[in-house]
């Protein structure tokens, strides 16, 4: 009998957001693993350290580029790829054993996760869960209070590393939009929104649920500074009235 | 002292689904109320059954309208805005006590949620907190274990009422997409997919996590026919590979 492997969403960053099925997943799991950049912790296992007991198996997957190179650069895209492959033997090895792997994953597991990679090598091979979450941009516009879509709006999730008049016209075309991977790309996605007619009501938000969370308009934010995992929030309602 | 307005995702069905935070939120409020359909009873509502108390106040807001008819019609827009004004008093009467009031919201809140009604109402006039919750989008991907998105994909929410050629360019321009709102929609949503040469990889899903649920891919469906909360799934990154 092998055992099974499911990709638990670890929701967005506070361990209250939960659900309570990754919370029994993580629990009974005979391994639990979790991918990080070799010298970091693993923030998804970070959100669920209370959770992990000694007697349970830990396999740290560790990222083996820690500097930003360019990813359509072939050496990192063997690289990598390798990396996952060698990660998802790993765990096969432990499912062959009829051991249960949970495979920690910030946010939800086949929305931007990790998982991901490992779903796609192992989910043929064995019984697979897969285990929803909370994700990241749900929580940003939760704290933010930002009503997002309603009835029939549409929603477009754009990274910011779009051309910049892709962007603008994908702006100008949705009523709701999330822009991600800010970074150095905040300047671009500025004139973008501004381009589109939709730098007003936009809401800039930075390390979303964790503690130290804020956000602003993005229009009252001075400087251009912005971490890679901030994000900007187009509602879709709030400012057409939203009653 | 004002009582606590609380948006609470109930998730997408499955009450394992909800966080913790969510069941802390309603086990702890003095009034927990809930959309429906007049009688029907409410979906989220059900999903958190077991957690509600004889002692707590329920508050159930019932929609005058029952059958369909077009939300164009300003005869509709009157009676919702005015149905949608009269529970905002109800739970501002509550608050104005100082008692606690949770809303429960089916999916997450701020996400096509009616909660946003209430929100966009009171949020201004009372401490609030909107508590995320699992969107049934993401219910949906992972009983059907679909990798949606990864690295610098755009994926587009999309309603099936758009017009087809609208529905077919968005289609072909994003890596992944959800199709929303199926019922009568599915033929044309179809036809779209198909004139984007997105209809391989498609996957139908009805039902999403509810016990009933069921998945296969669009291309394998023989009939039209669909309830108008199933939804199609185009994967972005299986798609093309996956690895």
């Amino acid at each position: 009998m092998s055992g099974r492997l499911i990709g638990v969403g670890t929701g967005p960053g506070d361990p209250e957001l939960l659900t309570l099925k990754a919370v029994r997943a993580i629990e009974a799991a005979d391994v639990v693993a979790h991918f990080a950049k070799a010298g970091n912790g693993s923030n998804a296992r970070g959100i669920v350290a209370d959770l992990i007991r000694p007697e349970q198996v830990e396999e740290a997957l560790l990222y083996p580029i820690t500097t930003e190179i360019e990813r359509t650069d072939p050496g990192y895209v063997s690289a990598i790829t390798g990396f996952y492959d060698e990660a998802a033997e790993r765990l096969a090895a432990h499912l062959a054993s009829g051991h249960t792997v949970a495979v920690l994953s910030e946010g939800d597991p086949l929305f931007y996760g990790s998982y991901m990679h490992m779903h796609v090598r192992l989910a043929h091979r064995f019984p697979t869960e897969v285990i929803p979450g909370v994700t990241a941009m749900s929580g940003c516009w939760s704290a933010a209070g930002v009503p997002m879509v309603q009835g029939d709006d549409v929603m477009s999730v754009l990274p910011g590393t779009l051309p910049e008049t892709d962007l603008a016209r994908r702006l100008g075309e949705s009523e709701a939009a999330v822009v991600m991977k800010l970074g150095r790309n905040l300047p671009k996605v500025r004139r973008a929104l501004a381009a589109a007619g939709r730098l007003e009501g936009a809401v800039y938000v930075e390390r979303g649920t964790m503690a130290a969370a804020r956000h602003l308009p993005l229009a009252e934010k001075a400087d251009d500074a912005a971490p890679y995992f901030a994000l900007v929030l187009v509602p879709g309602w709030a400012g057409r009235g939203g009653a």
